[in-house]
Parts: C-alpha cells; structure tokens; sequence
C-alpha cells in the first residue's frame, strides 16, 4: 500500500520539506520555513494545485515544524495527521558510526547529540526537529539519512590526515565528506541513465552555496572534497575550502584573535564572498565580472581553479573519468562556469557542446567528447523519503 | 677567467657548502656543518683527493661558518680567502619582491629580516649567514637565491586562496611555493636531457624529508604544493601537509592549547612520523611495513595517496602530462613508493619498468609508456652557484 513520507531537510535558520506519496515517489507537497528566529521568518509552500508564502513569527525548529504539520492538512494532502506514516531527518553528521539511515532510536539521538562536538550548527537542530515530530506525530516511523554516510566507502589512505595518529583514535579527526544525499541522488540518476559501463568512473560536483567534488567508482564513493568538517575542500559561497594549514595561527597571532573568530572568518568571511568583495552570490559576481569588476573575474577564476583540481586529483583515485557530472544551484545553471572547469580537461577527453551547455540540457558533452558530461538537478529528499521505505520495510 | 664560487645553504641547525670552479661547474669540495649549538656539532667535508669529519663546538651559524672558511683553506682547494670570489647564498623567503636572485645589498638584507616574520625559522638563519660572510670575506659579491622565486610565474588564480582578499594586501598571505632550486635543477635538466618537446608538461616531485610538487610548463613553474608556507601540500617526514583548516580551532580547543603549539604539532609531530608513530624516515616505516606493521604501511599509503593527488591535480594545470620526474632522499631511492605513485596513472600513459626503477636508473618509464618518468639527483647548490655568475655578470 502506499504511504506518504515526509522528507525533513533543516538547516540553520531553515526547514526545506517534501511530502512524498511512496513508492511512487509523487510528490504531494513542498515547502520550507525560513529565517527562523529572525523578524522576517516565513512558510511557503507549493502542491500541484496550490501555493502561498505566509509571514508568520516563527521563533525556533520546533514551532515551524508544528507550522508545517498545520500546512500539510490545510493544503489538503493529508486529512489527518496518522496518514503520515514515515518521517526522514538529514542530519549532518554521524561520525564513523553510520554507514546507512537509521530508525530512530534513544541510542541513535545520544549519538547525534554527542556529535555536536564535530557539527556544532547543525547537529543540534537536526536532533531538535526529530525531538519536535516525536511530539506532533508520535505514531510516524522516524529515520535518519546522514550527510556523511554514502561516503562511508571512503579506503583509510584517502581519509587519513597525516597528525598524530591518537588524534584519529581520540577525537575521530578524519575526512568525512558531506552532501552525501545529493551525491548519492546524481550518480545513481547517472547510473539509471546512462547505463553502469559509462559510469563506472564518475566525478560527481555538488556546486551550490556550500560545495563538494565526489570520486564515486562503481558507484561508490571512494573520494570526497569535504573533510573533517564541510570547510574542507573546494571554494565555496562564504567557506575558504583548502588553505595552507599555517595560516591559522599566523592570522591568529598577526590579528590577535582566537579560535573561535578565525573559524568565522573561514566560514563565513572567506570563498567568493571574501575574494570578490561582493557577495557569496554566483550570479551577482558572474555579473559584475561582465562588467569588468576584476576582483570578481578573480573570485570567479579561483573558484573554477579548485574544482579543476579535485577533478584532476580524482582521475587518480578512478584512474580515468567516464563520466562528470553537476548539480545544485551553480551547478545546474551556471553554464560559464562549467564551461571554464571543463577547459584544461581535454587530455582527459572531456568536450563540452557550448549550446547544449547554455540550455543547461541533460547531456553537454559534445559528439565526440570521450567523457559523458551531464547536469542532473539534485533531489535530496527523495533519497530521505527512500531511506523511510528502506529502514521501516527492514524492521 | 675561471672564478671559484661557494654556494651556501643554511638549515636551522646545519650550514651545507660546496665550492665550484665556474663557469665549468667543477665540484672543487662539499661539505656540511652540523647540529650547531648542541653537543654534537661536527664539520664535514669531501674533497677529490680528501675527505674528514672534525667533531668540534660550533655555538651558531657564525662560528661555523669561520670554520668552513679554514678548512677550505686546510683542504687546499683555495691557497687564500681572496680566491672566493662570491658566495651564494639559499634564504627561504622572498615573498612577492623577488622574481630571481639578487645581489646582496642593505636593502636586500632589510626585505629578508622583514620576511622573518613568514620564515620565522629559515630567514634570521639565512641573514646570519650572509652577515657572517660579510665579515669573514668582505671581498666576495654575495648573492641570494630566494627558496620561492622560480615560482613567481604561478598565476593569480592558483596563488590566492579563498580568505578575505585585505588578508593578501596586508599580510601578503598567498601561495608562495618551494624548494625552489631543486624544482629549478631537476626541470632544466630534464629539458636538457629529453629535450624540450618531450618535456612541455611535466611535473616535478620533490620528496624527502621535506616534499613538494611542482608544474611546470614550457619550463616555469605554474603550480607547486607548498603554500604561504612549507607545512602544506603532500603529506612530509614530520609536517601535515594539506588537512581540513577546521581541525585547527577544533584541536586548539579541545586539547586547551594555543597556536603555537599547534604549529608545532603540525610541523614536527605530524607527517609520516605522526601517522607511523615510527620515524620520519621513509626507509624505516618501508622496512617495519614489510615486517607486518599496520600503521607503517598506512602511512606509506597516505603518503603516495597525497602524491597522486597532486599529479592528478596539476595536469589539468598542465591539461595533460608529457614528463615526471622524482628527486631527493626519498624521489631519488624509494623504488617502492616511486611504483606506488605510478600506479593509478594508467590513464595518463604513465608505465614503469619495474627492473629499471629497482636500479634507480635515469629513465624508468616503460618502452610503451606515453609519459617519460625520469629520476633526476638535485642539485640545489649547483642553481646557487650559477645565480651568483649570472647576477654578478649582470653587473
């Protein structure tokens, strides 16, 4: 029988949500809660039929949820709450201990709490929303997808830092890799698509706000950008990716600051924020390039830059590329931008088509390119709502 | 007229010399000055005919640097100090002023005690060995040869990093690169030998106690590991290299200490010793490998997994790969970590001949290899002996 499956994607001052109509995999309902906790917090939701966006104070994660429950029945996909079968959690981190979603379980939420020391924004809010449907639905069936785990296949040579190796041992100091859902959704979407044989050595580029370059073979991922935390790895909006590790204390000592400023201004201060001057904004720096702004070319070129090299570092954990593929805001729209990272690839065979490129089509690689190059638009919270069907039909 | 020129390479504890006769770039002696201000400082030196190590007390690199001036003269290969007639010298850091070497003058010596606060441990070394010179020989020209100026051809886009940009105005905090004259040598050789065709895209490893990878294209330096400092990049004997920069406020809190000892952590207790919890030494951990030692065989993997990447990564700098190149200690001997590397790059064209690495031969690659692979010996004392005749020629 079918079942509706709600799909829970919080963020820091956010709630994304999807209702589901499982296994069809129909979407019912969409919508998110934003800004919470600020003057300008709001619900907007859309269904087949129907849409509005409401101005409402919404001071934490649980009373939007709360809101968000009213939704659902005021729409009119669901007439009662106990329709609701299934609830999915994206919680951001699980440490080594996850390699699959979970049921929900006192163990599972001690866990996500302990974590918080390694996902100290998001960890917390993710356990509050699970804490806030226990209230509002006690009768749904709660799972939880990881950000990290698709990336549990990771070997140990790819994800060992080389420090004391009782850091490892003590505080799981490791690469994890995030965006786990998005880059699970893509490179199966590519798999489904274009067959196992032309997949088998896949990049998979989640570029959106936050950003992330994954090495999948067979399916599998065997490299992720991201590491211990979702500072790692290529420019991103406002997140410096890699620097040179010694930066931190010099900056520390030459400004006077402690830890917890200088991890503000590589989170927040830094990426294409911080390079341009401008904004954390692709599209607003792509504009400003245009018109001859060179800080911004600048940002631009380094973004591109980064993400050129990961992909050249994760030829060699493939050994090759049969397929590249991009996702998330710049990746499925900015076609100037994938059409500068592809540049410097052709020894790899990668040939884009520019029109196709500009179309934003499924497939922009060009007749003779040797290397399947695709934009997928990502889909997260199916992969929530199919890890519900997954963990529940186990039990 | 045949000039005989010293070349000076100045370690924090130790002073390497060798006196050439050029422009036939004869190796009239080499020697070295060790562990200076310890108990068990000793000089050393070799010549054609002779050779001795003198265990005597040498407080600094002052001191030292007297003792090297009599034993050239002890040794007979200068009948008086007035034969010198100029000394190079190997100074750390630049920054962004020098695109080559230069003479010495008070200018020059005020830029690099300015720079200490980049080299804090390399540069007041350097200045101390030229200041010494300056005393003992004050005939000889001198000549600086910066550790980072044959990379000043790395272009914007791969040495900014994604920090706020005021951070490169002020601080000058950019990507400088390394090692420097061994990058330099290695490549000129390879160009010299394999001509120039054959070696447009090559890139050069640097691997000992200290490691580094460098770009080159068309035979400058387009990209090289190291960054604003020598601790990042590929995994080193004792140093981190690359890791996520969130690790570094996280471990600062968690274990209570300040950005000092966390440098220091990453630089001495870090790397291959820190992963082993063996040695620094690459032939050690390689023999306790063998022997069955878990932690010995993840730190080599590590090791070569962090050297991949970068190959991976600069041939979409190069936009493909036409010469590799080992050098130094481990570059030079490790048969076995020279064919871990080449693993996983199939799909460059890279093939090695296992007999003729085992040999450490002058070519290693295979016949039908698409990429020469060539094991160059540095010679980094050689590049500071011909900028001391090009700068003084220039005169």
């Amino acid at each position: 029988m079918s079942k509706k499956i709600l799909a829970i994607n919080s963020g820091s001052s956010s709630i994304k949500f999807k209702l589901y109509l499982m296994p069809e995999e129909k979407l019912l309902i969409s919508g998110s809660a934003e800004n919470l906790g600020s003057s300008t917090s709001q619900l907007s939701y859309k269904t087949e039929k129907t849409g509005e966006t409401r101005q409402l104070p919404l001071k934490n994660h649980s009373e939007a949820i709360d809101h968000i429950i009213d939704v659902l029945m005021s729409s009119g996909v669901v007439k009662d709450k106990s329709e609701i079968y299934g609830v999915g959690h994206r919680i951001s981190h699980g440490g080594s201990y996850y390699t699959h979603a979970v049921a929900v379980t006192p163990e599972v939420e001690k866990r996500i709490d302990e974590l918080k020391v390694l996902s100290p924004l998001h960890n917390p809010n993710g356990l509050a929303g699970i804490k806030a449907f226990e209230k509002f639905l006690p009768d749904a069936k709660e799972v939880v997808t990881f950000d990290n785990s698709f990336h549990h296949t990771i070997p140990k040579k790819a994800y060992m830092y080389a420090l004391p190796y009782e850091f490892y041992e003590k505080y799981q100091i490791r690469r994890y890799g995030f965006h786990a859902p998005s880059h699970q959704y893509v490179s199966e979407k590519a798999r489904e698509l274009f067959g196992k044989e032309k997949t088998r050595r896949m990049i998979t580029c989640h570029l959106g706000n936050g950003s992330s370059v994954s090495a999948i073979l067979d399916g599998k991922s065997v490299n992720s950008s991201m590491g211990f935390t979702p500072l790692a790895g290529v420019v991103m909006g406002t997140r410096c990716g890699d620097i040179d590790p010694e930066i931190i204390p010099f900056l520390e000592e030459e400004l006077n600051i402690d830890s917890h400023e200088m991890r503000r201004i590589m989170n927040e201060d830094s990426g294409l924020k911080g390079l341009s001057g401008i904004s954390n904004d692709e599209r607003e720096i792509e504009s400003a390039a245009k018109n001859g702004n060179e800080r911004a070319q600048l940002a631009l070129d380094v973004f591109v830059h980064s993400i050129q090299q990961y992909i050249g570092a994760y030829t060699t954990d493939l050994d090759g590329l049969d397929t590249l593929v991009f996702t998330a805001g710049i990746g499925e729209h900015a076609a100037y931008i994938r059409s500068q990272i592809c540049k410097n690839l052709d020894y790899l065979g990668v040939k884009i088509d520019e029109e196709k490129n500009k179309q934003n089509a499924l497939s922009i690689e060009a007749p003779d390119s040797k290397v399947k190059v695709a934009v997928i638009p990502t889909n997260e919270e199916i992969i929530i709502a199919r890890d519900v069907m997954n963990v529940t039909q186990q039990q």
